[in-house]
């Protein structure tokens, strides 16, 4: 593949992003094949995240070659953004299922998760990242978050910072998360730390950015050692963009109130309640929350109760203001526009 | 809502087509509000075709005035083309599920089908089909077909073109269409009948160019009560594009085959069937087949097992060739160009 089609901006040669197009993810197949072997497994159901759905056909040839002739190889190809995001329909179907990409937001017999650590280095971009950050003279106090994708590098990460002067503060977060210093894009709370800056090391805005929102009081500075890139998270956009559609939300009559089916992105009650109190308030479920699939339902606004992110990252696309459950009760007048705040998803199912 | 936007050509006067945006359907709520009484029923998922969904909430309104406090209804917000295209997740979740709008394609304890007839007028649009249908002198024989929507105007456009000299030839198709006459978007059963021009009286051109494709021995002529329209179906467009894939995909080297798991769209058979003899065919699972979700699927074509329409009507818009197994059997060498035909659905699940 040609470097020359979608390389970002940036000086290409220190680090990661030169990789990009070569870099090589290690799908252990030996373990897969050990899993199968264990299980007699006939059938072997594959899950890709979007980015990596490309390689599936290159797995499956090398597993091919690994397996018993009669053990078949399925790839999903539903949509897939997180490990909130299982194909139930295919894991039901295989004797053993394996979900590429993603830490286990909860472990399961029925699950072998293969997490697809990045081999990108980050010391560079760290190193870049200091002119961002606080001097450790003035404020030594940091927090560091990373992304599942680059969690093998997660300690040295923390060396490298206490090794220049910093206090590096650190936690799990809660049970959606599987290692310390992990973060999703609906859930921040293992950057709750005890400091006013927090460092993201890994690929893409869209951590950062949700980090940014959830926690407003703090500094978040962004390195992104595949794009090459380092920048402070700004949040202003989207928080226009919020404010803008509680506005138009406060005038609607009735609301579509969306029910995610996908295992992990069911907040069931939250839905229930809503709809319960509110006569004008409909109960929609749904597996893929979209502008074309809602573009057919005549309700004056929506509130989705599903992954956070289609709200704030996808929220204007949608034919009629996208609420989150917090910002319905701003809009109708329950709780005051101070009030607004990024939506998160915790627990598991 | 304004006459203005979307209102295709024809004359509105004399037909249906003036109707479009205040006719009334009849969601018989007495008979779901008897189904609910009787099961106890506490939790009513309603899942309706697309064009219908706006109509959503207010049939929710209706229901809740006629139903006991505490029954909670829920609404699909899954696509639904057809009665193939259940919402099994809300069925298996609903005490009582509705589906709006199509005829059973296999009855069931679980489902309550409500059938949405048409109120509009056919034998306005019958009366103009008289000039593209040959004269009853020259050829008696014609076969009579239409949709669900229309199927309770059945006999009276049977007899209408009997009085007008006619010989009307129908039949009821297989297993997977529930009444004489009726057509689905995949399967055109019901027209394989001693004549050599078909009437399709109904709502659009996708039917009748179905069946058109699956029936090129045959003159079809469109009488469409809906949009005022009167003319004989034209597939060539369709079939160039048939051509066309096939012969892109004489070249290609990988295959994605494409297994639907939605109720009624499954050909598991026809799809491992063509992994199990190829090597270089990928197994892929999904419910909605859409360009998006393949594009990241780095094949060279690929053959989709599930709704024939997707295939012929979307085709273009994927990235790679389109084919239907029996184009996948030309493309390879197994079959003769010659024997390219249009892809049909039969059986239920």
């Amino acid at each position: 593949m040609s470097q020359e089609s979608g390389v970002p901006g940036g000086d290409l040669r220190a680090t990661g992003m030169s990789l990009r197009h070569d870099r090589e993810w290690d799908y252990e197949l030996d373990r897969i094949v050990d899993e199968v072997e264990e299980r007699d497994a006939e059938t072997v159901g594959l899950q890709f995240p979007e980015g990596l759905k490309r390689r599936g056909p290159g797995v499956v040839d090398d597993l091919r070659d690994r397996l018993p002739d009669g053990v078949r190889v399925m790839i999903s190809g539903q949509p897939c953004y997180g490990a909130c995001d299982l194909d139930t329909y295919l894991m039901r179907r295989s004797d053993l299922f394996v979900h590429f990409g993603h830490s286990p937001m909860k472990e399961s017999d029925a699950i072998l998760y293969v997490p697809l650590f990045s081999n990108v280095d980050v010391v560079p971009i760290m190193e870049r990242s200091l002119a961002e950050l606080a001097a450790p003279e003035d404020d030594p106090d940091v927090g560091l978050v990373t992304t599942a994708q680059h969690m093998n590098k997660f300690e040295a990460m923390r060396t490298w910072l206490e090794q220049r002067g910093y206090e590096v503060h650190t936690r799990r977060g809660d049970e959606r998360l599987t290692h310390e210093g992990q973060v999703l894009g609906c859930n921040y709370a293992s950057a709750a730390v005890d400091a006013d800056q927090v460092l993201y090391v890994g690929g893409g805005k869209f951590h950062p950015l949700g980090l940014a929102m959830e926690h407003p009081e703090k500094d978040v500075v962004i390195a992104d050692p595949v794009n090459n890139t380092v920048e402070v998270a700004d949040t202003e956009t989207f928080m226009k963009q919020r404010y803008a559609a509680v506005h138009r939300a406060m005038d609607a009559d009735s609301f579509g109130v969306v029910f995610c089916t996908k295992i992990g992105q069911g907040r069931w009650d939250q839905a229930t309640e809503i709809v319960a109190e509110n006569d004008d308030a409909y109960l929609i479920t749904m597996d893929e929350v979209t502008p074309d699939r809602l573009r057919n339902f005549d309700v004056d606004a929506f509130v989705n109760t599903g992954c956070p992110r289609i709200t704030t990252d996808d929220g204007p696309q949608f034919h009629k203001p996208m609420l989150t459950p917090g910002e319905y009760r701003i809009a109708t007048g329950e709780r005051d526009l101070a009030d607004l705040e990024f939506d998160t998803f915790h627990g598991t199912w």
